[in-house]
């Protein structure tokens, strides 16, 4: 959203004043999460940034007679001031003061929320809140948004279609097995999955209800017997889906899905639910049910990938390694000279990625951070057609995109300088380059946690009296979300041990407001570390997927180590070896250079 | 314990059988605990080990008709095999079985519990865990062992005594009411303090109930209004007490606590209760009341020493530097001639402490751990008569040790070669020391967890393939324990922010069994870290307290990097300059050379 153009937030605040009067409340919650707890809002559920403006992809507003507040985390730090009003909304950074924190303190009112958007969980916080400063919240049946968002975008309806086997690498038959086998040793009779990705994973479907990533949107309830329950729109079944699916599931209509969790509730049957990711909703529809509280059962499963996966997303990083290669070629031969903007330099990578590939390439797995210059400071900058900046000369140029390929999912950012860097440019990428090595680099013993690790990443910087406000690594889906759990690396407390098979990113960064900007990133898989003479413990290591240079004209080699400039030579080696074959000869004679040994 | 001398724990688990037989009951649940929650354990309380054998600081025991079990810590893994009789308990390690898991697989059986020796936490989970073997998890009234335990001694009776203000730094009346402020605000009528060392800190007082730290086993009831009720023996009450407690500070007996839990619980008072360090005992007296789960009040504000303690802690780590340097001296003097051994090296070090103080030194803050060669490798070793090596040439020696001033709290570990140590020796204790150096030297924000800072210390170790099975850093009492929360530097997942103030040990290390164990040990300070040329996020960092010189025999100075000597080096210009004055002639030749630039 471009600056002093926000979006009519006053007017529709006002709208909502009538609506909330009209239900009997004092404020209404807002959060970015759709019925689903997914990151990724289908445009009929992104009231957040319909109300505010804010387009980040987590956050939270509150409405509030004493006045509205947003909440962001420091990625939006400075993308929330350019995209909201704040003679409407008061901005909070949530490291700062939290939603719970904030409404401890208003005077008493009567709240509303929507239970399908929260989780028990976070209600529950949000609950305690309110009654320390006498509120109270309240569930409201009808969204007051939707009743006022005349414009509100039809709920998707793509259709869902098989992921074939060559893809995923295990029948959803196999899976379910597993997992039912699983639920009977632990005596429960079925469990409700709420997350897409977890469907999409479970029986091998794909959905296209998103931009970005292939999901599915729906419900399912998998029963102990490995038999499930597919709740979705008649409309979205795709081709082949019902004889993929096969006999032992069975499709539901999407309003059944009340009744059927009620049966289960008079059953009294054992239910596991996640209460991380499952909407209040869901809870409530379910009474006379023994809750069994547990993670997703596929999280893990579908977080380490299976050797046809893991091939897969090794094929896919090549091709993606390619584009990404390419593109950087070109920059660093028309940027210079001929005027290039972040929007035109977008499009550019976006050509590349499609034309290489003809069959696997589906589209961009998120939207692509074309960053100049100062805009590069913004962490999680979107390109429009007002903040579009040109590469100008002298200048550093971020660039963070990825694709989503049958076979796999890339997630890459490169730092590019046009010209020459100044000396803090390249001092501060050589401290961020740094992290990103002792990173790729380390090795750790079975049962550690990516909290255990984060500190490798800032170390350096952290020396130097810097830091990065945003996480260091996420984990990444098989031809599904960029962003998937549960495992991070991250300075969050986070206790999910890196497993074998496990993808995840490593991104550190460093950021100057008004400056200049900086993040080097490539995905890792968590492999079994090849033994050391005199080695001990079984170790775990990380194996660099992505396939790109990184760029030596912003290394200080001074500041650098002799195991780092050993890393980043076999890196480089690496680089050239994969896809030097594959490039037209001067993009070729050119990786030549990128990738010499320093 | 020495080995094939283990303690009549067949007789004893007999005569159990039978009590177990007449409370009707198919075995029973022997935690380390107390009714305290304690790590530091009266003998009368000491029911783990009088029935194993197992003398370590953590552990559990379960008596079942299907065979009777330990489990352990990685820090006991090697004590425990030469302390129990393993025809009798079965070894099991902590991090493969966890008791819940085991339990889970026992056949179904009525166990019974003592329920002032368990958290409702830890009870919550043993609880699900029976159920799913469809066990049964029953509160003995009375503690079968006990019941058994004819010899078992009598309860401490130590006088309490008053704690002056020129050591605590702050009144009992100003601390209470801060924390009152608190309950006030968050609506809380008064709060259960189970602690010992918690209520040492709050009322400023010291006891003499357990061997190496001066706590006053007792109860609290802290109210809203700073008032506190202090449950202890009449006997207890010793010199100075009554007038220094003050008119706010109501003695009751012991026995009353019950009475006064009803009181509450009949008012329905809201009561904040810390269910990880509080006896289920008490949860089940109170009932009635409205319990808010939080933690203990004092733990914060006494893990973040105030100006006094701070300055108490440096006045204690010069004197017990001093003596520590001292017993280096003697022992590089007379090791490698003089036959000694591991009971007189600690008993010297002992004299040299004692000697060198005449107001503040009271006695060791634990039994020091005094190894030689291959015994150096059991972490938490004690020696013993049977045990009793010699410090032979050519090997390594560590000594663990601490002195409990009225001032402070030491802890340190120094490792020594006599003689001359092989490469792999020189080399692991280098990695150490690279580990040590590097959490030594870090800076980090504001924010950060031991969590996160502990593989700084394992780093250098993991690249090699080698780990140590011990946390890296834990919190340290100001004349208090000298294990004290709620931080620490640890692999166990910790979500405590490093605060001003805190002090916390440093203390890699690498344990090679049956040959050589290696560990370094100094207290550090959490200071806000001085401004950097370029730092932009404001840093914390540490300062050593603790003042002796480190082996420059076993360091093998090629591995280390410039940043690393120059901390060694500033590290022992520091020892020098502080203590090399206070030495006799000889000793201060001595560590001159000990301290030399390198």
């Amino acid at each position: 959203m471009p600056k002093n153009n926000f979006p009519p937030s006053a007017k529709r605040l006002q709208a909502l004043w009538v609506e909330l009067e009209k239900q009997g409340i004092d404020g209404f919650i807002v959060p970015h999460a759709d019925e689903f707890q997914s990151e990724y809002v289908p445009p009929s559920a992104q009231r957040l940034a319909w109300l505010t403006g804010f387009t980040g992809s987590a956050g939270l507003a509150i409405v509030h007679r004493n006045g509205s507040t947003i909440f962001v985390d420091g990625r939006y730090t400075i993308a929330v001031r350019e995209q909201i009003d704040q003679n409407i909304f008061q901005i909070n950074h949530i490291s700062e003061c939290t939603p719970e924190k904030w409404l401890s303190k208003q005077p008493a009112a009567k709240l509303g929320y929507d239970s399908w958007l929260h989780t028990p969980k976070e209600l529950a916080k949000l609950k305690a809140a309110c009654k320390k400063a006498g509120s109270e919240l309240i569930s409201c049946e009808n969204n007051p948004i939707d009743a006022i968002w005349t414009e509100q975008p039809q709920i998707p309806l793509s259709p869902v279609i098989p992921h074939p086997l060559c893809y995923s690498g295990e029948t959803s038959q196999t899976k379910r097995e597993k997992i039912a086998k699983k639920l009977i040793e632990d005596k429960i009779d079925a469990t409700i999955i709420t997350t897409p990705d977890s469907i999409a994973w479970l029986l091998n479907i794909r959905g296209n209800d998103i931009p970005y990533a292939p999901l599915p949107l729906s419900f399912a309830i998998l029963y102990s017997n490995a038999t499930i329950d597919l709740f979705i729109h008649p409309k979205k079944i795709g081709q082949g889906l019902i004889e993929h699916l096969g006999k032992t599931v069975t499709i539901q209509p999407k309003n059944s899905l009340a009744n059927k969790l009620k049966e289960l509730g008079q059953a009294k049957k054992t239910v596991l639910l996640d209460e991380k990711q499952t909407a209040n909703w869901i809870f409530e529809q379910i009474i006379g049910a023994k809750i069994i509280k547990g993670n997703d059962v596929c999280l893990l499963a579908k977080a380490s990938k299976n050797p046809t996966e893991i091939t897969g997303m090794r094929t896919a990083h090549h091709r993606d390694g390619i584009a990404l290669t390419r593109f950087l070629y070109w920059l660093n031969k028309n940027a210079p000279n001929k005027s290039i903007d972040e929007i035109q330099a977008a499009e550019q990578l976006e050509k590349y990625r499609k034309e290489n590939n003809n069959k696997e390439y589906q589209y961009l797995s998120f939207e692509t951070i074309s960053a100049a210059g100062s805009n590069a400071a913004i962490v999680h900058y979107q390109v429009n057609p007002k903040t579009n900046k040109k590469l100008e000369k002298n200048s550093i140029y971020l660039v963070d995109s990825g694709g989503q390929y049958l076979d796999g999912t890339t997630d890459v950012t490169r730092t590019i300088v046009i010209g020459k860097a100044t000396t803090e440019q390249k001092t501060r990428f050589t401290q961020v380059l740094k992290g990103h090595i002792a990173l790729a680099n380390c090795r750790f013993p079975k049962g550690t946690t990516g909290t255990q690790l984060d500190i490798l990443a800032r170390h350096t910087l952290w020396q130097s009296g810097l830091d990065y406000q945003h996480g260091t690594g996420h984990g990444v889906g098989s031809y599904l979300s960029v962003h998937e759990g549960p495992q991070s690396i991250s300075q969050r407390a986070n206790n999910v041990e890196l497993k074998t098979g496990m993808i995840i990113s490593n991104e550190p960064g460093y950021y100057k407001e008004g400056a200049f900007g900086i993040r080097i990133e490539n995905l890792v898989l968590v492999t079994e570390a090849q033994n050391i003479k005199g080695g001990e413990t079984p170790m775990m290591s990380f194996e660099t997927l992505t396939l790109a240079p990184i760029d030596l004209n912003l290394v200080e080699i001074s500041i650098l180590n002799q195991t780092e400039i050993a890393w980043l030579n076999d890196y480089h080696q690496k680089v050239f070896r994969e896809i030097g074959q594959e490039l037209e000869e001067a993009e070729r004679e050119w990786l030549v250079g990128c990738t010499r040994m320093i």
